[in-house]
């Protein structure tokens, strides 16, 4: 691709405004040529379809709808897609692959929130920091009693981490500056990777019971679906925390609910499933459970780390350099 | 000294059980001679002021008694305190230093746990997720509107930091992994040191206004009590959080609940002015509010990070080598 290439935004109204503020629709406009509508989240209508024709590159983000084969016979000259965004699965399509097209996604940049919200909750969860809060109306001599627990510490803690993924990855490397052991549960990483980063490999079945805290850090897949049941649940010993801020479904949020009240289990949320969980749900009540509502992703500014980072590869793109952060059709397969 | 020193360990018995377990009693075994009875809070009683006459090193650690110039007269052979907890303010009196004893403390230790704790609750601050769990079962429409909102971010915020404590130090450090500003005010702080830290030394009246978390990490002193008074939280931007894990007289308590009643600021809050907070103030009640009982120092396993800390110095003492962490009598005036 030579010169300044046609680019077209696919992405929700509200999220183009953002993540392309001034400063990055600025340097948008250095970098490509924009027609009208700049930006749409609708390419079925006449005019998107106009803009699609003449697209070289696309720069998509939530709100992307699927680019299916018929959608993309309308846009022949198509050569590269930048994500704004972490996971493509929602919008790429096998025509993406079976085209070759190029497809750079944000996802590192999406795994530094999530990344330091786990590690706040790691430590606040060896400090059983948001389930003290919740009864924190204490009489002076409970109060006083905190002194001498065993159990609100995080030094020597051993931590599990399930998924070795972008986001598992930055967990663990965060988690070298406090004295806990890491242990890391993934079937496509390896032993000497894992030691490298200062934790250890071993089975899932190994690793649950020797937890003070489990974080799950894998991608919903089918595979993964309910990856953390009963049966893994019973596990975890008594009073470990289970952290989830990767996608509900990889959780059984029934077992995990019924550990939970039982008083057994404590858990940080993030993500739930169903996402928000049904009003009833007695999840909300119970002291020894925060949840939280999807927000350890990139939000705000966090946002722009990712369309900065688009430009950043459509820049590469157009001066020959090559992608930074390509998403490969084998790696579409097992990541998030 | 020459050889073995005759040892006694002047803290409560619940203190003593927690620090020193088999492998921290049978190295102080190793180092020292221990009389009965080994622990005592009490140095008043006789059995007490025998074990003082002996004496050539004290442990300390909470619960330890002032060791006033009467209770020192009982103490001849006394040469070195090693304390097995942060600060000495509580039992060092001038005859201690008039006498010339060695005093070390774990005060570096215990600000490992702080500075975590500290790091977690700026990174849920800027997400606000203690605040947002309070309310988690929101109505579908509200959770998915948090995909927009600009004030649920890190990147990009501004914290600061007011007082380069041990504690303080380890936060900026800490945080210079985050894509945040640290703003730093302490008066005995050098523009030269902090700027090397990654931060900048400001005055605090210029950094108020910035923050969007505000952290206190100064030492409860007549002169820093109310440093942060309503004066001062005006001038705090409006949404800001902040956060105390140093000391609750620091902090204009009365002032900070009119502001977070108002919904102005939040505030997460791990020591409080009186201690525990009556059961009736509304801060308690307050979705913007967050109170944990004082856990954020050492606790359990992080307990015994300081008492092997203090045997480390013992040993050193006992070996010839200059001590890591003496406290003295100058900086005795100024820190916790």
């Amino acid at each position: 691709m030579t010169g300044r290439p046609q680019a077209l935004l696919v992405m929700d109204h509200a999220t183009f405004g953002m993540q392309f503020k001034e400063p990055q629709l600025r340097r948008l406009r250095e970098l490509a040529d924009l027609g009208e509508p700049i930006v749409t989240a609708d390419l079925d209508t006449a005019r998107a379809r106009h803009r699609l024709r003449e697209a070289e590159v696309l720069l998509t983000s939530w709100g992307c709808p699927p680019l299916t084969a018929e959608r993309l016979a309308d846009a022949p000259r198509l050569r590269a897609i930048f994500h704004c965004a972490g996971t493509v699965r929602s919008f790429v399509t096998e025509e993406v692959w079976r085209r070759g097209i190029l497809v750079t996604s944000a996802a590192d940049e999406n795994a530094i929130p999530v990344a330091e919200f786990t590690l706040a909750a790691i430590i606040f969860a060896g400090k059983k920091a948001p389930f003290l809060a919740r009864d924190a109306r204490m009489r002076r001599a409970v109060w006083s009693s905190m002194v001498h627990r065993e159990d609100l510490s995080n030094r020597g803690r051993t931590v599990g981490v399930v998924g070795y993924s972008r986001v598992g990855r930055r967990v663990v490397e965060r988690l070298r500056a406090l004295e806990v052991e890491i242990l890391v549960a993934d079937p496509y990483a390896t032993a000497s990777e894992v030691s490298q980063a200062g934790a250890r490999l071993v089975e899932l079945p190994e690793l649950l019971p020797r937890c003070d805290v489990l974080t799950l850090h894998v991608p919903a897949l089918p595979a993964t679906r309910h990856l953390i049941g009963a049966p893994e649940l019973a596990l975890l010993p008594d009073g470990a925390t289970l952290i989830n801020t990767a996608r509900g479904a990889v959780l059984d949020t029934a077992a995990l609910e019924r550990e939970c009240v039982a008083g057994r289990l404590n858990a940080i949320l993030d993500v739930t499933d169903p996402e928000p969980l049904p009003s009833a749900s007695p999840l909300y009540g119970l002291p020894n459970v925060m949840i939280t509502p999807h927000v350890a992703g990139s939000l705000g500014s966090e946002t722009r780390r990712m369309s900065e980072s688009a430009l950043d590869e459509l820049e590469r793109h157009l001066t020959g350099r090559p992608p930074r952060a390509a998403v490969t059709a084998d790696e579409f397969k097992v990541s998030a």
